[in-house]
């Protein structure tokens, strides 16, 4: 070798690179290889040079080459990395790019080349390759051990019979040489095969008294009961729970505790047929442990198929899955007594989350008390269901008693309800509109100055980019590095907390439109409530009172449908009319131009930018009231 | 008067105009008057001016001016015209402008003036100003003909003690001059007051033989229906009914009839009490009319609460409200087979409307049919109501008979459709990513190429700018009309038509995200249902249906979740790249500018720009699958 300069050094390279891929394309496998070795040129070239064209031709790659030790001198090299990328970047970096990630298909680099050698290999000649194999199978991504030592033991079953080819011995030591001891012996236990684990042991530098007594005990042991020990000594356990699964009932309780340690409920129910007592052991023991994790409900369908009634009615009450719960009482069946109790505790409980009509059902047919069944209803202002049960039951009663001062109570409060929703939209409209203009003359104003108060500008900026698509601070944060950074803090914390809509708050914009679209779905939603409660007042002869509330509600309605494109429109305009009117300057228009959208920052508050939708297609008003 | 030209005409006038304004502003109301009535100035410009000083010193006004004919004048020139907006601009408009509009509060100027006027007037000296003050109600929107007509009567019947004030003949004589006769008579019929009805009749041109005789008939008459008669004659058929209802049972038919041609129904039945046989008649025929009317339910509503029962049932099955059908059927009550007819009939129009779950109820409860119930409740797929009405009714049977089977159904019906759902996802995704690179494409093309083909340019433009905010297109139509107008008839024809997701349809990138929106929104609104069908696979051990189920489902939503943010962002960093990249021109980047978001014609769109929700929140997933 000559001694080399700097300088020269680096335009060989270039040159040899060039020379390469020129070979390379020629499909001049031995000339790369050999010059890539001599000038120490990562050798993954010759697959990232063009993988589609490498793995068409490996048979010509392996012909050319045709050498064990080069072989596994390649592979060994083999990365994950794309050098074409990262070490020798192509110069015309358009030609390559194209070619380049067309192989593979979703596998691995290294698992590709791997996996197509060896396919060629095995079919050229597996006897003089057999090193180079081994070597394939140890550089996968997940090392394929097991594979490689019993091709190892293949060898000395059936000694080669090619001159050149390796040993069984051979095969062990380069092996040997390739992984860790240790790790080779314990794959070698996880073939079962006691051969193979004693031919690793002994190259190993393993002390015999240490391994030769756990190997005896296990040959001692019921083959299925052996693997299993094998499989938790190297903590496989799924195999261990598999093969644990073959040694009979007297060692089921051993594989119980292995179920509950690993937590295998799943694997475990699948290795038991279905009617089998052990699968029920398992379907209970699995119900515990989701009952511990909050999962009653599929605890207690468990339970049921495996038919542990009692438990699953426990696992559905605690989880209010009434109807599953009803039907294990009645399957059980569980005296009158007892289910109208549990009829009754479920509503209760039903009730406490406000599913009233489900509530009623449990009350009047299981615990067959048609007067709480009723209160519950008119408690939930189902006023039909509650009109129905009534009539059943002839219990017209209850309408004056209960139903008739409910409607009235119910009116009020939402005549009330809606008076504060009104008032609280007029308010955050008309608030809206004195914030808009104060912003719009504020940003006029900072940009006719330029002022020195640069991050003021931000805020306002910031916060009114949203609603007129216009932005003007970056404009400063491009020419002044310190402001942009400090402002961009700001925004951030900013942003942590909720938009206060405290008067004055520098989002308080963003606030008001979240709060206004939240006044108007919660009012829009009240569509089908109110048309039931104006159905059950006329009923009632109360004429007025239903007039009342459907003039109250219309009104609101009608208010927030003006409101809304006033709300959603004037932004849009005051954005417009800022960029053309005749107020603007060229700063002003250019600053507009600058963010032409609300930054991705912003994407949270997209929404707010969209007119909220009115369901007008629900019809709710009475055309029998004025 | 001198003869004028032109140019002193105009020199006149607007130095007349500005001496107005001075003695307007110094409250010198009759100079400005005597100089507006000789120039023929609109007397207007007196309120207009100012209208909060004005309605401020309307005795000022009055005391000044001091004259009948005067203020007549004034009166009968009133118009709804802002005159500074419209004939007499203000030279220095922004002063002006601050000072109109403070006036009036809602009201129309005419009636404010009127008002303020005769208020005024009725103060300082109702019988001089007898005749201003008729004037001021008939110049009123709704001219008050009546108040006018009483006046007069008053006159007649106390004639005025001051000398110059006007006779009851001479202000008779004065409205007949400002109001058509017919008109003044009809109104004077309408005040009830025969005196008062000769008085004008005799002064007008009509022929006693004609209104004499209905007079004199009219006077025969009882007086409620005396006025119900002449309310008819007059058309005010509410005011008619009003007299009718007092006119005593006899007339019931007549009435009824009224409220029947002029469908006054409510107004009806506020007139009677509503425990009266008139009532209840009224609300079997309003019921009638809403049946017609399609609005079977609220004529249910009034039926039922006027003890027509049998009606009322009738109205409610007609419109599927089967709670109030049932309510009224056991109120009545309904022998036990037609109830149970009844329900079965309604049953089987709620599973028309796929409400399977309360034609369940229907069937079970009131057709005590549990079989049928239990069918209902698998065809919606209620598995958990269905078995609970399998166990309380001890029908194991059906399960292997039905609801194995149909569990089975709906699991292979619902994994082809999530197979359809995923391959329609995936195909639109894919699309719209072609769509947006050839469209990028293009548009670089033509804004770098400045071509010729500019309808095309706008064409792309159009359709990208909802996806990147930015337009180019309007820079042509800012520039070349014909183009523009053409370009906009092209656009609204298209958006006429539905965007279409044909493939190179103009809009297509548009139609695909909506239809992706669709496949998403649909998809997330399954996890409802495949949580209850992955409990009951469970439930019956299909454990392997159940898993694959969930793998489906849950690789679908995954991959939804995954394409959101590629297929809503890659849109808008398309449009910033555009704007920064390397490949952008001057004038691309202006371009870009020039519409900083959707224009207002595709608010409509808007919506489609923010990505859809998934709800996250609603687990679905069984732990106990794998």
């Amino acid at each position: 070798q000559m001694p080399r300069g700097n300088l020269e050094t680096i335009h060989h390279r270039a040159l040899v690179l060039a020379q390469l891929r020129k070979w390379l394309d020629d499909l001049k496998f031995r000339d790369a290889f050999e010059c890539m070795r001599k000038l120490r040129i990562n050798l993954n070239l010759i697959y990232d040079h063009n993988p589609s064209v490498f793995l068409g031709n490996v048979e010509t790659f392996l012909k050319q080459i045709d050498s064990t030790n080069y072989i596994n001198l390649f592979l060994t090299e083999l990365k994950e990395e794309d050098t074409t990328k990262t070490m020798y970047p192509c110069p015309m970096s358009a030609a390559c790019q194209s070619a380049s990630g067309s192989g593979g298909g979703g596998k691995k680099k290294v698992d590709t080349v791997c996996d197509a050698l060896r396919s060629s290999m095995e079919t050229l000649d597996p006897q003089k390759f057999c090193l180079c194999i081994l070597t394939s199978h140890v550089k996968k991504t997940t090392p394929e051990l097991e594979v490689a030592l019993q091709k190892v033991r293949e060898l000395r079953v059936n000694p080669p019979t090619a001159k050149n080819a390796a040993s069984a011995e051979e095969a062990l030591k380069y092996l040997l040489f390739l992984v860790n001891v240790n790790e080779l012996y314990e794959h070698s236990l996880g073939t079962y095969d006691f051969d193979l684990v004693l031919m690793v042991a002994e190259k190993s530098q393993k002390d015999p008294k240490e391994y030769l007594p756990f190997l005896n005990m296990l040959k001692t042991l019921e083959p299925n009961y052996q693997r299993y020990t094998i499989d938790k000594h190297l903590k496989r356990y799924k195999k261990a729970l598999h093969h644990l699964s073959k040694c009979g009932e007297e060692h089921f309780t051993e594989a119980l505790n292995l179920v509950k340690d690993q937590r295998l409920y799943i694997e475990a129910m699948q290795l038991y047929p279905s009617d089998s007592p052990q699968h029920k052991v398992l379907s209970v023991a699995y119900a515990e442990h989701l009952m511990e994790q909050q999962q009653a409900e599929q605890a207690g369908l468990l339970l049921w198929r495996c038919g542990e009634m009692a438990c699953a009615l426990q696992a559905f009450v605690s989880c209010t899955s009434w109807r599953h719960a009803l039907a294990v009482a009645t399957h059980i069946p569980l005296p009158p007594e007892q289910l109208a109790q549990l009829a009754r505790d479920l509503a209760e409980k039903l009730l406490e989350v406000r599913r009233h009509t489900e509530a009623a059902l449990l009350l009047e047919q299981y615990a067959k008390d048609c007067e709480e069944a009723i209160s519950a209803l008119i408690e939930g202002c189902a006023w039909e269901e509650a009109l129905r049960l009534i009539y059943l039951y002839s219990r017209q009663d209850i309408t004056e008693t209960h139903l008739k001062p409910a409607l009235l109570e119910v009116h009020s409060n939402q005549v009330a309800f809606l008076e504060s929703q009104k008032a609280l939209f007029t308010r955050h409209k008309n608030r809206l509109a004195v914030v808009r203009e104060q912003k719009a003359k504020a940003r006029l104003e900072l940009i006719d100055e330029d002022g020195p108060d640069c991050a003021d500008a931000e805020l306002y900026s910031e916060a009114s980019s949203v609603l007129t698509g216009s932005r003007i601070g970056s404009k400063y944060s491009q020419s002044n590095s310190r402001i942009s950074t400090r402002s961009s803090k700001n925004r951030r914390k900013a942003e942590g907390k909720k938009h206060s809509l405290k008067e004055g708050s520098p989002f308080e914009d963003i606030a008001l439109l979240h709060a206004l679209i939240q006044i108007i779905h919660v009012v829009d939603k009240m569509r089908e409530e109110i048309h039931s409660l104006l159905k059950a007042l006329v009923l009632f002869q109360f004429d007025m009172l239903a007039s009342n509330l459907q003039a109250h509600y219309s009104e609101l309605l009608q208010l927030m449908e003006k409101g809304i494109p006033e709300i959603w429109n004037e932004g849009l305009q005051q954005g417009q009319t800022l960029i053309t009117g005749p107020n603007s300057t060229a700063n002003s228009i250019m600053a507009s131009f600058q963010q032409p959208r609300p930054s991705r920052v912003h994407q949270q508050d997209a929404e707010i930018l969209i007119p909220p939708k009115m369901r007008q297609s629900v019809k709710w008003k009475l055309c029998i009231l004025k």
